[in-house]
Formats: structure tokens, C-alpha cells, sequence
């Protein structure tokens, strides 16, 4: 409180510095000594509640179930799966030492956790009757892997859903990646955070270490730049051969199961702030705002009983929106509505004597700042519809700047350069191949973030390699 | 499945081995390659997320928010609190490289928040009007304390919610846990596990690492052998002092803050599995089965239809006692019953022709194993009443067992030892001091377990000391 009130930065000069800002200054985040590592926040603890509950209910509708897996992984587990190591073993963090004893074997800190799972599917699973087995963990994983940590965004330490299924047959499996995509994680991003998401397949440099297929959502930020929102693997059977995960089918023969990993993170927050938050604070799509409602008295010199006992007879009034009174004395009304701005309630009630004379109170909604007056016999209806409206309006805001920002164009290497370099979301056709990857990323700004799941409806000549075209691609900056 | 059935091991025999046995064939755990660290498989998972539920409802309502704080805690951190840091400094896992780079300084696998939590209190706290503060957090923790590793008792990393409050008095702190051990951990013992427990002050040897005071409940078994259920510390300033965490007052000067930290692990799941479960396998309380009420229908060698169709309108009957129907084809039913029976579903439903054409069920309670007849539109309703009548069932039983092993001893020291070995449960006067802890682990094959909230009522002479009693305290043998 101490502190010098108001954001500094504007997020359109340097939107970095601007979302580091925000998310101290409104109490989401904490730095800590280790770097990477944050503390979240109770603000920020129940945007990911919120996401947890949402997530976890669909996945459980789909038969999945949660379980914990240990925090530690044997060196020798990791190696199991050669091109999953070699992803991840740069980036793993190790423990050596209990105490001053040092260990017999170096355990990872998982990075995620397919190894320590699979060795005891290959236990579980022995016949068609064991499958599908479909398993998910709420966790926190470590990844030692960013230059230049940031919270949420690119954080060493990071909490997360991953689920890892197991199916008889290749079908099912894609059946489920796609489905979790699209039925899960997409609703996660467009019904609950208000962020509009293009769905596609990574391309082959960029998919997991171990998957044969990436599914992803991909976030383009009003800043021009794109980020991966989260992922769903079909890992065939790569891992099934590494660690022996064969189920015995209705054939009586020996099978290996097909496999699956999904996972959404405590990114997605970061990517929620960066996409609607503005320059004076935090903008929270309302299904995720810890307070629904800020209830701001206006003080007058003296007798101020009135004014405060209708305050808390309209926050006895709105139960369900969690509602909040700033009623500290020694704040100026300017300062109090500042700072509700900056911590981003979706709605903001203003109550002096002239609103209590009139029987109404002025409502103003955080994404426009728009002021209304509503009658107090209306209040709790009004403030329904404008939480909705709100969440839609974010939604539409998000939607209609990734739909102007997408420029489709399919010959000219030097305009997509341009038009990237520029901050659009560049469609076109290329020739999908890990080298094409290397070349956009050396010719354009930018880097591709995923293949829509469409046909190619011409004959493309991919801009990049000359070859024929084989896949449609989405290419720009990379937060 | 292809393992064989029943429990080899009786619980009197060989209680360990019982334990064990029981917790893997009932697919509560799997073990992995990291000695001391277990897989919680989803019927396991399934209770913690129910005791979640209970304690999160409970602590929120007295206004405790969740927070993440980080996994890992920078090695100068840690020393910061010298009783603490000489608790957990010989049981902490080490991070000492992140992929091949060695790092500046190792980092410490929490064992416990209160260090990286208090770095951040001594930020937050600045003004009286920043207190109470009262911050939880769900996660994992390592200990690397075990000789003999034992899933849910004595694991290397557990699961537990540890709050963490800081207020301006000690009055209002010592209220709070007292009101956390009594009031939220003592009913989730006895109301949610049917556990009864001795609630008490841990002796000076006993108590936490760095607290003035910890309170504790701990649970009698019925092998004759006492654990610590939970405890709730009262950390005074030692915290706040090592760590600057000072408050203005009303009075204008600085304060150090009164902190507590309570604590509750997945350490309970194993005291309810030793409590209550039997030679035939798991017996768990009602409100934390994953399904109360198994359906098992009895097959003939044609014509199964009826009883399965019959089967499935109660399963849709039953809803909200998630049950489950066990139609295994080529398992025999007294197979299929006695998997029922190991896996602790409190009731289990027989259906065969006869019940249908009866119009009745045969249920089976999984406590008492007695069989009854219900008709059919009495089927939920009974349901619901012998869940309960179980739950009390369950808790009398434990409940008589702990009366009936207390045995009040004041003065024989013969007669204490006798009675400790005898795996009784002592209650006795002694004169409060770490030397005489040492002194009765010496002299009994059991130790302290708290000191009862109760004021001595005589003036009796320490049985183990000679001198004069301070405090009544329970002894027994320990798990």
C-alpha cells in the first residue's frame, strides 16, 4: 500500500515491463530469491482453482481419474525414451544429496511425467479389459529451461493438469487428443478466460519430445505476438515400446497400447492478463475474478453510517458474486477507485449520499470504465447481465483483433516477412518439414505455431522451400 | 487380477506386513523405483480430495486464503531459523545441478514452507492493518527422514495443506491453534475418518522445530500402538525475529508478529487404513469411499439379462453413492464378493433370481459383514441409514477400544512399564522436561505423546524424575 499506486509502463511501449507491473502491483504474483520460481498469490491461487474445478469436472465426465505420481524420477528412468530425454534433459533439475549423504542415483525433479507413469502402466496393463486407462495428476513440475524466466508466461516451476491415457488401438487414442483439444482445453480458453484460440498440429520441430503428433491452442495477444495456450500428444507407441506397455487383445495376441498426454498450465493465466488486462491494471474475465464486485463508499467529513450500512446491505444483497467493500479510511475516493482498477473487480459500485438519496448506486464495468446508474431493486439482475456482457464483450474484443489480424498469403516469401515483422498472424501453405521450420525462423520474425486441421484446397508451391505445399501453416512473432 | 486374492497376513500377526499387503492388493499404492515414494492410485486419491474438501471448506470460512509458494528454498534461507534449520537440515533432498550446470547455491526441497513463506510475510506485514494474515497452501513435501519408508505413515514425499498465520498478539494467536486443532482437524478425524483422538501439547522433545508451543492429536490403534495424527504450532516471534517480520501498531511502534503453522498430511489415509481395515482387506469410512455401494449380481448359467438389467435401475436408483456394478464375466461370485471385500466398499448388494422375484436385495455391510434383506423400494433409504449406522459403527468401536487401553498409573513405574509393554495407553502425571523424555523412552518401550489440556489436580510426584509433576501426559508404544 505503501507503495506508488498506478501502472507506469503502458503495455503498448513495452509490454513486458507493463506485465510485470500489473501483476505485482495488483498482488498476483511474488518474487522470490530463487529465480524463476514465484509465489501465486491468492489472487492468482483462485484464477487456477477456478480453472482446476472447470477442467477437472469435464475430464471426469470422460471416465479420467486423478491420482499423484512421486516428485522424483530415477536418472535411468528418464533415459528410457531417447528423443523424450534429449527434449527435456538439458532442462531437468537434479536432486544428489539427502541431507550430506549422496545419493546412490541422481533423481530429476519431474519435468513432466510420462517415464515414472509409464513403467507403472507396464505393470497395470496386461490385457484388452485393463484399457483404456485413463489417468490425470494436478501438480507442479520444474523445468530449468528459460534464459529469461517470467511469471506464468516461462516460469521454472509451474502448476499444471497432465493427463496420460492408454487406449487399445490408434483410433480411440486420436479420437481422445482431439477431443480433450477441442472439448476441453479450447471451452477452457474461449468459455472461461474469454481468449479466442486457433486449434491445429504442431509441426514436426516443434511437437513434444516423444509424441508423434502435438495438438495445440495457439493465443495471439493484442500485442501482435503469438503464444502456445496448451497441448494434447498422441505419443503412439513410442513410449509403450521404451517401457514395455503391451496388453494382450481379444485376438490373444501381443499388443502395444496407444498412447496420450495432455496438459494445461498456470501459463494460461499469463496469457489471460496479457490479452485483456490495460494501462491501469488488471482486467479479469468475471468467471475467474476472486471478487466479482468492489463496493466503493463515498465518505463525507462526518456521518458516514448510512452510506456504509447500505454498503453492506448491498453486499449481503449480491452473495454469490463475492463482493468486497473498500471502506479503509484514510484513502481518498480517487485512490480507492485506482485501485480497484488495478486489481481488476469486473464491476465497481460507487454509494455517496446523493446515489442513497435517489436509490441507486453507479456501476462501473472494468473492461470499459463505463459508468451506469442503476436502481437499487434492479441492482442484483443489473449486475448479472453486465458480469455477462462483459465476459462476452471481452471475448468479442479478443476475437475481432485476431480476425483482422490474420493476413493470408500464400506466394510472396517477402510480404509475409513484412506482415509478420508488421505483427500479423500470417496464413499460408508450406511444405511441412523440421527444415522448413529452421528456415522460417531464420527468414521471417516470426515462427510457425500450428497447422489448421484443413485440407490444402490448391496446389500451393510452399514460399519458403519451393517444394510442393503440403500442409496450411500459421506463422508470426512469439511472445 | 491375475495375483491372487485375500489377505495372507493377519493384522495381529504381523500389522506391517498386514499394512502393506493390504494397500497394494486393494490398489491404494504402487510402489516405484525411489525407495519412500509411492504412487497415491486414484481409490487413495479419492480420500485426500475428500479431506481437502472438508478442511478447505472449513479453514476458508475463517478467512484463510490458498497460495502456492515455491518447491525450492535457496540454502541461506533455510539457516535463517537455527532450532529449525537443525530440525530439517538432516532430512532435506538437495538440488544442486540443473542439467549439467552446477548452480550457485543449493536449493532445498521443501520440507516445510515457514522459511520461504516468512521471507515474504517480512514484505507484506508493515502495519498493524496488514494482520491477522492467513495463508494455506495445498502441495507436496520431502522428508528424507525414514529408515524403514512405509506408504502414507512414513513416506519421503507426502501430500498435507500447511497454513501458515501471523497475527499482533500471542492471545490471538494461540486461539487460532487451538481452534484449527480442535474445531478443524479434531472433526476430521473424528467426523469424516471415524477416528477418536487425544487431543494435547507435545512435550518440549516432541514439539515442532522452531515452536514455542505444538499442540497435537494423536491416535490410539487398535494394535496397541499410538501415532501422531496432526499438529497445530504456535511458533511465538522465533520466526518473526529471525526473519523481520515486525508490524506497526495502534501505538505507533513496532512489534514482532505471533505466528502459528498447523499441518495435515496424507499420513491420515494410512492411520484410518490401520484403524479400521481387517483380515479381509480394506475397511473404509463411508464419506471417503470412492464408491459407497458395490453391485454384484449373482449369474446363472443362461439367461443373465433380467439381473443385470435389475442391477443397472439400482445403480441408477443410487446415484449420489456412486455405485459401481461388478459384471465381470468368468469370475466366480464368491470371487467377485470377496474382491468387494478387499477393496472396502462399505455396502455391497447381492442380486441374484431369487432376490428379483422376491422383489428384494440382499445388502452386506462391509464392517460387520451381516447380511440383510431389503425390499426394494426400502433400498435407498436403508442405503443411506447403513452408511451412517456404519460411520458410527466404526467410530464407537474405535472409540471403545481407546477407552477400554487407557490405564491411569500415577506412581509404579513397574506398573507403567508393564502396562506400555502390554500395549496400554498411560496416563500419568510427570514433571514436564526434554531429560525426562529421554529418561521414559529409556525406560518403557514407548514415549510421550501430549500432555492433555487439563491442570493437574493433585500434587503428584513424577514416577520417572522424583520430582514434583507439572503436567499429566499419555505414553505408549509408538508405530
Amino acid at each position: 500500500m505503501a507503495e506508488k499506486l498506478g501502472i507506469e509502463v503502458k503495455k503498448a511501449d513495452d509490454p513486458n515491463a507493463w506485465f510485470t507491473e500489473i501483476i505485482n502491483k495488483s498482488e498476483m504474483i511474488e518474487y522470490t530469491d530463487v529465480s524463476g520460481c514465484y509465489i501465486l498469490r491468492p489472487k492468482s491461487q483462485h484464477i487456477w482453482d477456478t480453472i482446476h474445478d472447470f477442467i477437472d469436472t469435464r475430464i471426469k465426465r470422460r471416465g479420467v481419474k486423478n491420482c499423484s505420481f512421486p516428485l522424483f524420477i530415477p536418472e535411468s528412468l528418464l533415459l528410457k525414451e531417447q528423443e523424450h530425454v534429449e527434449g527435456f534433459a538439458p532442462e531437468v533439475a537434479w536432486v544428489t544429496h539427502s541431507g550430506e549423504t549422496k545419493l546412490a542415483e541422481r533423481l530429476a525433479v519431474r519435468p513432466t511425467s510420462e517415464t515414472i507413469m509409464y513403467a507403472a502402466y507396464a505393470k497395470w496393463i496386461r490385457n484388452y479389459k485393463d484399457l483404456p486407462l485413463k489417468l490425470n495428476q494436478w501438480n507442479n513440475v520444474v523445468r530449468w529451461e528459460f534464459k529469461h524466466p517470467q511469471p506464468f508466461l516461462r516460469s521454472r516451476e509451474f502448476y499444471w493438469q497432465e493427463g496420460h491415457t492408454a487406449f487399445a488401438t490408434e483410433a480411440e487414442a486420436r479420437e481422445e487428443a482431439m477431443d480433450i483439444l477441442m472439448n476441453v482445453y479450447r471451452p477452457t480458453y474461449e468459455e472461461l478466460l474469454a481468449i479466442p484460440v486457433l486449434v491445429g498440429a504442431k509441426t514436426e520441430r516443434e511437437k513434444f519430445a516423444g509424441a508423434v503428433q502435438s495438438l495445440s491452442c495457439e493465443v495471439f495477444l493484442p500485442i501482435g505476438k503469438a503464444i502456445q495456450g496448451c497441448t494434447s500428444h498422441y505419443l503412439g507407441t513410442n513410449f509403450a515400446k521404451a517401457f514395455g506397455i503391451e496388453y494382450v487383445g481379444q485376438d490373444q495376441q501381443k499388443h502395444f497400447a496407444h498412447q496420450n498426454s495432455w496438459g494445461f498450465t498456470t501459463r494460461s493465466i499469463g496469457v489471460a492478463i496479457m490479452m485483456h488486462s490495460d494501462d491501469k491494471g488488471l482486467v479479469l474475465p468475471p468467471p475467474v475474478a476472486d471478487h466479482k464486485v468492489i463496493i466503493v463508499p463515498v465518505f463525507q467529513k462526518d456521518n458516514n453510517e448510512d452510506v456504509l450500512t447500505a454498503a453492506k446491505e448491498i453486499s449481503h444483497e449480491l452473495k454469490g458474486f463475492d463482493p468486497l467493500i473498500d471502506d479503509r479510511i484514510g484513502y481518498t475516493l480517487g485512490w480507492r477507485m485506482n485501485d480497484a482498477e488495478l486489481r481488476g473487480y469486473p464491476l465497481r459500485i460507487e454509494l455517496g449520499n446523493r446515489e442513497l438519496e435517489a436509490g441507486i448506486v453507479t456501476l462501473v464495468r472494468r473492461d470499459t470504465l463505463q459508468k451506469m446508474q442503476v436502481k437499487r431493486e434492479e441492482l442484483r439482475e443489473t449486475v448479472k447481465e453486465q458480469l455477462e456482457a462483459m465476459q462476452r464483450a471481452l471475448y468479442l474484443k479478443a476475437k475481432a483483433h485476431l480476425d483482422a489480424s490474420i493476413v493470408e498469403e500464400y506466394s510472396s516469401l517477402e510480404n509475409i516477412q513484412k506482415q509478420v515483422e508488421a505483427g500479423k498472424l500470417i496464413k499460408t501453405a508450406y511444405f511441412s518439414d523440421s527444415t522448413t521450420d529452421d528456415i522460417i525462423r531464420e527468414k521471417t520474425a516470426g515462427k510457425t505455431l500450428c497447422s489448421p486441421f484443413e485440407d490444402l484446397t490448391k496446389d500451393y508451391v510452399c514460399p519458403f522451400t519451393g517444394k510442393p505445399a503440403t500442409h496450411y501453416v500459421y506463422i508470426a512473432k512469439s511472445l
